[in-house]
């Protein structure tokens, strides 16, 4: 067959929402998100953070009752917490998208198994990020790559997902991997891939090795969240997310108090303001 | 009968009050605040933040014991965080306004009726807001609506406590509700609408629908039990609390690190000194 | 007998100790603090951060166990906590200077009687701040008040320590007391006094009636501690401590994020870098 | 024999590392800490900062099971934290560089014996700072400053763990411990010295007397170890690291809310960017 072809996402592919002028918090989306346990809550905190930057108008972040004080001490005050041991909690509240995965550990049998039916049984935007792609690697679930889906791993996780992807380098494998699957794919790496069924395959035209550092998953993975509650399609969201993020962490690298060192996932955040105002 | 005049909300219409050379900080007002639950923390945190930022010169937030800590460690350190699990509490001490509703969620039976019963004792100016309306309206308990009381409906509210909004636009549902009630209402919306018994209805004239976000509803029911407790009258308080809400996130939108997607409600609160200087 | 002469501390007034090249940690002051309790953990931290910031080389703070990871949540890192019952505590390490006082709410009397053992058998500056003043009132304690030991009354305790205080203006008041009391004496107000035995009675020149809210006298007596700690005589550290409050607070309101209504006691922190730089 | 020659650390001296396009966050190197006990906590979440804001790609920290809630609140959110009662968890996940030592306090005897097992078995660079240090020589298990290990005293920590250098100035002193132990020796003061083994003796040219002040040793040892993480050799780490220090604080006196009083160790890693930066 054809090769697909390959676009580059670029500050002018993209067109921003902009909100009319009676748009209430309901209407800016609604964004739920299960993540974190113990020793990762700041996973989960980064994920919340970035969807309610994103846009989104309610965010609400399902915790185990036991870790609830914790997850509370560190998230931004925006932020609905939820205690909560079971993962169809996600079910019942009205939600317009939903992340799943940042910071989930290695969960016990019975909680796999929740996760994987609320996989299973939602139709909404579902962004499955780092834990839950490993999860689902081990456990051979990979029928849930379901069209609704997004998916973000890294190459780590991809070979976990897709052994596959090994034996092929980066575009063949988003090529080959949405071709069996009809999820979307955002394949990180130094030019971060997006892609979809039939779509073209789409470079990232941002990002900084800066960006080698501890939660910037987090913040995408929310990000693509937020943007798909607020009405992005997934594919949108997912190039649009990844092209805010790179543009955050190059436009922080340009002020005094941050290097590529010290750069920090909440750097990004902080930056993203910035990022969608670059947008043209 | 004839209708009322509708006037608008600037930055001309409502005088600052000053503070003499030797206010001390019990005559700058002492707010109380009855707010948040388990999940909903950070609404309470931030109605306690405006309160204080408004000027108010002591503000002491009740909570249930079990959430003490959690709450201390989202919450500013200016803050008395009293814990308790007897709203009545709020009428032991001496303070200059109550708050009572952000955060609040679904209150046991014993608990309402103790709210309930607070609302009916107080002569203080006490604003009602959130999850303390859905309370009123469902346990039908209308009379609480009483002259010193000031509630902050957004539309999804209003209906609850007084379906008949349904069937009327906006302005005359703030005139029929104040004619019927002898509260002040301040009815939320794209143009946020403050009115009380025969006053004029107000119409502000600032806001934004980067505002359609989480938190919003709580930084402007603090700011008015502030504002209250430094001996603005009730209509007053409503009036330029929604204007000063409104006006610090048109300013918070003027920097670079703020857009119309990432302005928080905690943004509100930074800004909320700018817009106070913007008063004439 | 003659009266007292009136001077007033101004940016003049008081010579700025500087480092010598080779100064360590420990030489920089080590400062003891007992404050806080259930509810008021924020006048603590507060204090604690006050003399960190006033250039104390260790500060530590001690508290009730069940309090001490809310306290810590909120507390600079810098800041040493040490979970304990017994104010006696206080004793066994080696400090500079011990405060006392700040959020201490109304402890039961076996706490209070160690509490009161402590400042009888210090030598050490030893600043008694807020509730430990009105407990020495409530207790009739007032031998406590002897040669080491700082008070800062504002009126109302001072009307508690010393009701001859209703029947005077605030100078005589002032005279008075420290002619009867070896105490140091901080009386604050519009314009707060410093005294002690025979020395002039001194007028604070800085201030503003922003400075009326929570958590301002909690600053206020963690810098004199902070001060007295690195080798400021005691008259000395309470007259450059309430200068430095008040021209921090000047120097705040300058700024456009701060008006008298926001001020809160974090900002006064974060001012004292200016004021510091501000004397000659 | 030959005196060792001496040398200064300036800007031009060590050459930074910069990343290739296509890092990503394992390759930007690891960091286990074990650090942090009930009091000191605060010294255990500087130190990870310190680390992750090196340009480490992932930090991890080890905490007792009881402390989880409270650490996590004070850590920034890129940090994992492992809850932990066995030191030798640090041997097995997949680490480049260790730190132990930072507010540590005084460890019980089954503890200590598994920290000494972790260092004496660790091939990774591994800083041994603070109570670490004073915990060996009480133990008087000095066989485990190993030529792997970097040791961080300061002068009272020195005459612990080498009484010898009381008797001689700090020269001699640190000539004489790197020929007699075979770590990397940093050693504190006011003029910080850096040697290992037969290397010449490096004097830091940066640093003020503003760095004495608590915490700035911890910030110290986490830099150290991130910088480790990435392949900075451990006596260029050290060298570095000290230099990076001197340099962010006496770039965070330029600062106008900074001064020599109120300079905190969160101040020197706030300015750890512009040091990097000021490297030629």
């Amino acid at each position: 067959s054809q090769p697909r072809p390959l676009h580059l996402t670029t500050r002018h592919s993209i067109k921003r929402k902009r909100r009319s002028f009676d748009t209430h918090k309901g209407q800016a989306g609604r964004v739920g998100i299960w993540a974190g346990s113990e020793g990762m809550l700041g996973a989960a905190s980064l994920c919340a953070e970035a969807a309610i930057r994103s846009g989104a108008g309610l965010v609400t972040l399902f915790t185990p009752p036991t870790l609830y004080a914790a997850l509370a001490s560190i998230t931004p005050r925006e932020i609905i917490i939820t205690p909560s041991i079971n993962p169809q909690d996600l079910l019942k509240s009205r939600f317009d998208a939903l992340v799943i995965g940042p910071g989930l550990g290695s969960p016990v049998a019975s909680l796999a198994e929740k996760l994987f039916a609320v996989i299973q049984e939602t139709e909404l935007p579902c962004v499955l990020d780092a834990d839950m792609l490993n999860l689902i690697a081990r456990e051979k679930r990979l029928d849930l790559f379901r069209k609704n889906t997004i998916l973000t791993p890294h190459p780590g996780e991809m070979a976990r997902i897709y052994p596959a992807s090994e034996h092929f380098s980066r575009v063949p494998t988003a090529d080959n991997f949405t071709s069996e699957y009809s999820s979307t794919l955002l394949y990180k790496g130094a030019r971060t891939l997006v892609a979809w069924e039939a779509s073209p395959i789409y470079h990232n035209s941002t990002g900084t090795p800066a960006m080698a550092t501890a939660g910037q998953g987090d913040v995408l993975s929310g990000l693509i969240g937020g943007l798909c509650a607020q009405g992005y399609p997934n594919l949108e969201a997912a190039r649009l997310a990844a092209w805010l993020c790179g543009e955050a962490c190059q436009l922080a690298l340009r002020e005094s108090h941050i290097t590529e060192e010290t750069l920090t996932a909440s750097d990004t955040i902080a930056h993203l303001a910035q990022a969608f105002d670059a947008l043209t």
